[in-house]
């Protein structure tokens, strides 16, 4: 084994060519192995051993500086740089995350998770060295579809004429994104790849960069050759390689969509360990081509991610020219959907609630200052979404919730998600959001499943009681089913219990009405609290004597976290809020006695005053 | 006068190649005489009136789509499709907007007024058509710097494979952003012009699409032969026309930078009307320009708009390579610094409010999450910023306020914008921003200003009072004065008044405190409410008994407003304020006595339950 000898990146340079494949075999095997255990980037990672050897190789680190984009094929990287074991030791598989991560060693530079950001980072960092009169390389690789983002092109732009120094762009050129390759640019890669980097139509040349070509992208002497002429090079050069995705595991090689990420497999056949889920994408995306089926102006739009709708290679084909992928390009996607809605289309787009955070600009000016009718299913904002830094799902409620003329809604049943999709596309008020649940199914059963949404901001009560109402949305009705149960259980009240709906506004009229009867209002929702949907409603109260008690996430980052354990230490449990609210209805009333009879003194009082705070669950008034 | 005879662009067929010339000739001089009374984009105009008759003699609106990007460019277009007259009597100039409005004229199909924006939403308009079995062209018009930004990049790239169908780009390419292009593709688009189209560095063709080239981009009869050329065409075709920036009026022609934009103006002098005054923008470049000077690793980094640090060409001469211009990619921009925050070096960006839009996702991937030591100046976030909708600085708050590890700050005077800009440049904890405020310029006198922000949340208590507290932030400090002031004069209130100087968080300590002898707090913000500063207030407070009063603006969008007017709307002055503070203590005081005590009845007590919201101003408790 020649991986076991491998500390650091400089170990490489004591091995021969065909050690150095030998070594490539050997990570790959190990690779294979742990990815079927725990799943992860399968085809991307595959096709980039060799390059990665090369590169490392070449390239002298930490002073030479190499930014991964998206980092999802960071894993040889990782094992070069001093952290084979966390490949090799089932026992230490957890010790790395799936991307880069400053906090595990001085070769990563940055936490990135989200595609098309290396050119720019790595342009800070060779303006930085410029500045500081430093030297070293920065190379920034970039690939499986990534080169589409705004982002990426932006910064190939500016690198292309305003950068003056060193810089080395790998172009990562496996032919695919996620799925297919979608946009002019990967078609002129592909005339490229044909004419071995003769093509005239290159888009890196046009941008005024420097730019070769490397067919054998898996050959680790010819890419050492490549990264060796363009070392230390004095201003910015493209080195396009031509890899090959999925490289040495036949069902990855087959069919690379499918094995881009991969949930834990049977290594020998390939076979899933985990059978397919239905999930409320799943069904988002069965609504969706019903409503295709009925109407032939309905049309989605993906981003690079057909997973969004769950559609697989076949329901795209159902879907036809009913969808739209324009690839990794999330603000054409939004853009476009504008676009079509103004042209009379009805565009239905799925995203990723943290990929949509690449859109606040098109979400507020191509879409909602133009009022356009067009519909976007967000999935995955939620503390069920993905579980890494860089795609927490946490932050959509804060960031579209406030723009104004979108409503925003939360369904919280398969039935409800339905009937919004079928709302939204047939209304003519304006962009209409719908947050796709991301926990268990559950469906409506005897309740009633509003048809019509057109009354912004109506909530519906589930459940009519009095003293405390629960007012819970999307994915935690349910834990609001099961706080108002506890309150039952356990105070002996008869909560309210109220499903918003709407959670980009409050429903005035009917929280006035709760003023009547109710002291204390709750609120429930699966994101961060600071400039959320709970903060509207303890700004509706502010002015008055209801108490209100806010329960979602803090403003944090969280990583590789128990979505349970998280929910815990948010104080996100019938019984920990259960006692908060005992608490309040005792502070409400000990306040109200308190201050106006001198008589009460001691434990009420006081509380009202001083102990309020402190007792609440950090969450309570977090900001 | 031929303009007087054209009611639509239909009465362009009518006139003869030399009419048209003359009537080129009377719109340009009617522009040019409203520009000099009003002010507006002066040579974007000027240098595309030709193509603008070109463009609706050949296609046929509103069936033929024309969008235009930014449209900043698009005031023939207006008098070309009816609107004439907001352009030749002076008692109509405010008829019209300075951009595109569906709301004025069906030849307007977006409002737009960010950049790079036609190209996605023209895609839509094609893709709609096509679902739909329609017919007429989309045009979308480009230029001005505007190709450089991401959304535009992802569009060409998207039409360039994707849209197997008609849509003409129209690029008017006059060499010029607001200030000079930065990026490759200009440097491309330079050799294009040199070459007549010849160039093999072509980046709309490296992008798969059809390409043609006009030089005589003023000449309206080659345009017209041009646009007949590609007029329904079956798939996309850029057509390239090079054009004069300022054309017709020398000054313009001159100096293209200062006239892009240009206030009121003498029109045979060209010199300005209002002389240049001095902003706090002019002093964020102050001060970045002496911290340049001290230490040159600071770096201030731009997106086309060197206004937003007030950097006339001399004041970027004097920075040098301490500036970076990215051009109008604004991604690049907090991306790049990034990059050099984790290269050792200090960036400083300079962003408009509005345009800040465009970064949601770099601010919280490539800054925040990985805690670069970056600064950002964000200009024009206020009421007093840019006054037409698509360039509201009202959002701001709200969008970068609840990203997690990001530390806003709201200097109140001149002394504390650049104690701020000092301190965040020379610590080590993480990204700030910082307000820049775009009211009337303050000092503090008497005040201390403080030098270290270390402690982040840490409030101000500028003036200790009791039973109300005033948090007044940024520009509203002032008006948190006049309201204190007023509390005094009418109620007899020796209220507290608070600077909190930080926006992005609440001081627990100070609020807990507050609770001891307040019993109502205000707090103000020039920005919405909605997800802002004010509503983390109110849920800090909300499980107490503290009444909170939040002043800001509502979740809506304003076009053309007198500050005053939307501010009073508002709810925002000292005496509607002191009005409501009045109730407050009023209704709290009720509340608590009405409650313990049967006895009392009437006004206090039902005031306390139902008349608490409606008589509050709407914005109270607007979500």
């Amino acid at each position: 084994m020649y991986l076991e000898t491998i500390d650091g990146p400089h170990d490489l340079l004591a091995l021969t060519s065909e050690q150095r494949v030998a070594l490539a075999s050997e990570i790959r095997r190990a690779l294979i192995h742990k990815l079927s255990k725990r799943g992860g980037h399968v085809g991307s990672n595959l096709g980039f051993v060799e390059a990665t050897i090369a590169l490392h190789y070449v390239f002298q680190g930490p002073d030479d500086k190499i930014v991964f984009d998206v980092s999802h094929q960071s894993y040889t990287h990782k094992m070069l740089t001093g952290r084979k074991d966390a490949f090799l030791d089932e026992s230490k598989y957890n010790d790395v995350s799936g991307f880069s991560e400053p906090n595990e060693s001085d070769y990563d530079l940055f936490r990135t998770g989200h595609t098309s950001t290396s050119i720019s980072l790595a342009s800070g960092l060779a303006k930085a060295r410029d500045m500081r009169h430093g030297s070293g390389n920065v190379v920034a690789i970039i690939g499986d579809g990534s080169l589409s983002g705004g982002e990426a092109l932006e910064g190939l732009d500016f690198v292309g004429s305003e950068l003056n120094s060193n810089m080395i762009i790998v172009v990562n050129d496996n032919g695919m994104s996620i799925a297919e390759n979608h946009g002019g640019l990967y078609r002129s890669l592909a005339k490229l790849r044909e004419s071995q980097g003769m093509s005239p139509e290159n888009p890196f040349t046009a941008l005024g960069l420097d730019y070769r070509y490397v067919d054998k992208g898996n050959d680790i002497d010819a890419l050492i050759e490549a990264f060796e002429s363009v070392k230390d090079t004095d201003h910015p050069v493209v080195v396009h390689i031509h890899t090959l995705k999925g490289l040495g595991y036949a069902p990855a090689e087959r069919d690379k969509e499918e094995w881009h990420w991969h949930s834990a497999f049977d290594e020998s056949t390939g076979k899933s360990l985990k059978p397919h889920q239905r999930t409320y994408q799943t069904e988002a995306g069965d609504q969706l081509l019903r409503m295709m089926q009925r109407d032939p102006e309905v049309t989605g739009i993906i981003a690079g991610t057909p997973t969004v709708f769950d559609f697989t290679p076949e329901r795209r084909a159902q879907a036809g020219a009913q969808l739209v992928d324009v690839g990794i390009a999330e603000e054409q996607a939004i853009a476009m959907a504008s676009g079509m809605a103004k042209g009379g289309g009805k565009p239905v787009v799925g995203m990723y609630s943290s990929f949509l955070q690449r859109t606040y600009d098109q979400m507020m000016q191509d879409v909602c200052v133009n009022g356009s009718l067009a519909t976007f299913c967000i999935a995955s904002g939620s503390i069920w979404g993905a579980n890494d830094v860089t795609h927490l799902g946490l932050f959509d409620i804060a960031m579209i919730g406030n723009i104004p003329g979108l409503v925003y809604l939360a369904p919280t049943t398969v039935e409800e998600l339905d009937a919004m999709m079928e709302w939204s596309v047939a209304q003519t008020d304006g962009p209409v959001a719908i947050r796709v649940p991301a926990g268990q199914m559950r469906h409506s059963g005897q309740r009633a499943v509003r048809r019509d949404y057109s009354q912004t901001n109506r909530f519906e009560v589930t459940q009519r009681g009095s003293d405390v109402a629960v007012v819970a949305a999307g994915d935690f009705y349910h834990l609001g089913e099961q706080v108002v149960d506890e309150l039952q259980r356990t105070l002996g009240i008869n909560a309210t219990l109220i499903n918003p709906l709407f959670i980009s506004g409050v429903d005035d009229t009917l929280l006035r009405g709760l003023q009547r009867d109710h002291r204390v209002v709750v609120t429930l929702e699966d994101g961060i609290l600071s400039g959320g949907f709970g903060q509207k409603v303890a700004a509706f109260y502010a002015p008055t004597s209801m108490r209100v008690l806010t329960y979602g996430f803090a403003k944090e980052y969280i990583d590789r976290f128990d979505p349970a354990e998280v929910m815990r230490r948010n104080g996100l449990d019938p019984v920990s809020i259960t006692r908060d609210v005992e608490r309040a209805l005792r502070d409400a009333q000990g306040n109200t006695q308190g201050n106006a009879q001198g008589t009460m003194r001691g434990g009420a009082q006081s509380g009202s005053l001083h102990g309020t705070e402190a007792s609440f669950s950090p969450t309570v008034a977090a900001a």
